[in-house]
């Protein structure tokens, strides 16, 4: 077995409630925190760690604006953000078949 | 997206020191610490936490025995850890291919 994959897995990617943003957010433009939570069932503390995590890493833009009266953040893959999660779903398809082999 | 297979991701398993191991010994009946070690460039320390949760979750037997006048510890996956192990790859395929049509 190559150990490489396993070795280069972005660990920012990686944990699970970061994974499920990520991939959530690369099949949608754009989405509210409300939608995120909601569909995770994250905490507000929670999801507010992981997206702060992942804007630091330059993965995730965060808007704020307004919906009529009430404030609104929405949530978007930066263009590293999108090149970073290609490399680590590339690496986890090896890495998925590797395990598969080694069953 | 189905959030679904993301959430019952076992992060005993999930993360990347530990998948590692994991994968080594599926591939495997048993290997040493050494072997173990120097395959995945970890430290000594690093090892030694990743396989003590790992046998703690039940998914790792380690057996001290002599080779020679050396001590020599050896690892394997339990019956339990291979479940667990099947379950994840499973899992890990279902994420892949949703991540690979988010894109």
């Amino acid at each position: 077995m190559n150990p490489e994959p396993f070795l280069q897995l972005d660990r920012v990617i990686h944990e699970k409630g970061r994974l499920a943003i990520m991939s959530l957010l690369a099949a949608s433009p754009h989405l509210s925190f409300t939608e995120l939570r909601d569909t995770l069932s994250l905490t507000d503390g929670n999801l507010t760690a992981h997206v702060r995590t992942l804007q630091e890493s330059g993965y995730v833009a965060i808007t704020k604006s307004y919906k009529g009266p009430r404030p609104l953040t929405t949530f978007a893959l930066t263009p590293t953000g999108e090149k970073a999660f290609a490399s680590y779903i590339n690496l986890l398809e090896q890495i998925v078949q590797q395990m598969k082999q080694a069953q």
